[in-house]
């Protein structure tokens, strides 16, 4: 079954594909100092523009790990998630609160299928 | 690849199933006020429902993450999730400590794999 | 599609190859004692060795999930981390701080391709 990597960097690949299945990298925002609605705006644009890459979108999610900097955000950034997905087409989901470097505060792995 | 989507609410779906593979929500127990080990009856519960609604079972986990509040709590987790896993099936599995909502302890995501 | 499990034990498998995909478990260092870079080492050994006796190797990477006790020693483990990988064919990746019993300070999860 073929592998195809697209934006290999030195520690890892943005996206790789394996048959069917399109896992992409944990995406951080740009702006560390924006609150948590625009961190999640920003991964989410990066998570689009990268599921457009790979020749798929959101309706192709399978799951989704969200790792946020403080739990008690995370109403927060379900607003931002729940207008952004799919609504026929969420994947599963996980969401945890972990350590980030600096001001991160939300990070995003989605696992999607291609388009077939 | 055909994916199905089963228990489809307003921030994931339960269940995700892509060709051969079904992906699981992060489940938690629905009685956070309970220790670890009766958190970890609940959420292994649900987790053996969702495996039937998704037509497979326990002794078809690929792999599992498994996320505990305190990561001192493991060893009474591990006494839960040894008694119920399939003996000669286990899944791979990581184990770690985040932060949760209030009194959340436990919350277990699996991939496994449909019955053949 | 075939499920093969290899390194039962009892709370998991080390390793579960379904299909053309290969599952390992998160593996931590041997010697807790060691700092995170001679850590990184050990369990990129264990990685290795648990991906050949999948009958794959480090180039056929997909995914990695990389925990580490102190976000702060991410650069420390990093730099182990890009020493090791197949730098045309690096996984994604996503790197997070969490909660370890004891001293371990870096727990890798990863999932791999078969060879074709």
């Amino acid at each position: 079954m073929a592998i195809a990597r697209q934006g290999v960097g030195p520690i890892m690949s943005q996206i790789v594909v394996h048959g069917d299945t399109v896992y992409l990298q944990g995406f951080t925002a740009d702006d560390k100092n924006a609150d948590i609605k625009t961190q999640t705006k920003q991964v989410l644009a990066k998570i689009d523009a990268a599921l457009a890459e790979a020749g798929t979108d959101k309706s192709h999610l399978l799951s989704a790990q969200l790792f946020v900097s403080d739990i008690g955000l995370r109403p927060q950034m379900n607003e931002v998630w729940t207008a952004w997905i799919d609504s026929r087409n969420p994947p599963t989901r996980a969401c945890v609160g972990v350590q980030f470097e600096g001001n991160t505060k939300v990070e995003i792995v989605v696992v999607a299928a291609k388009k077939s």
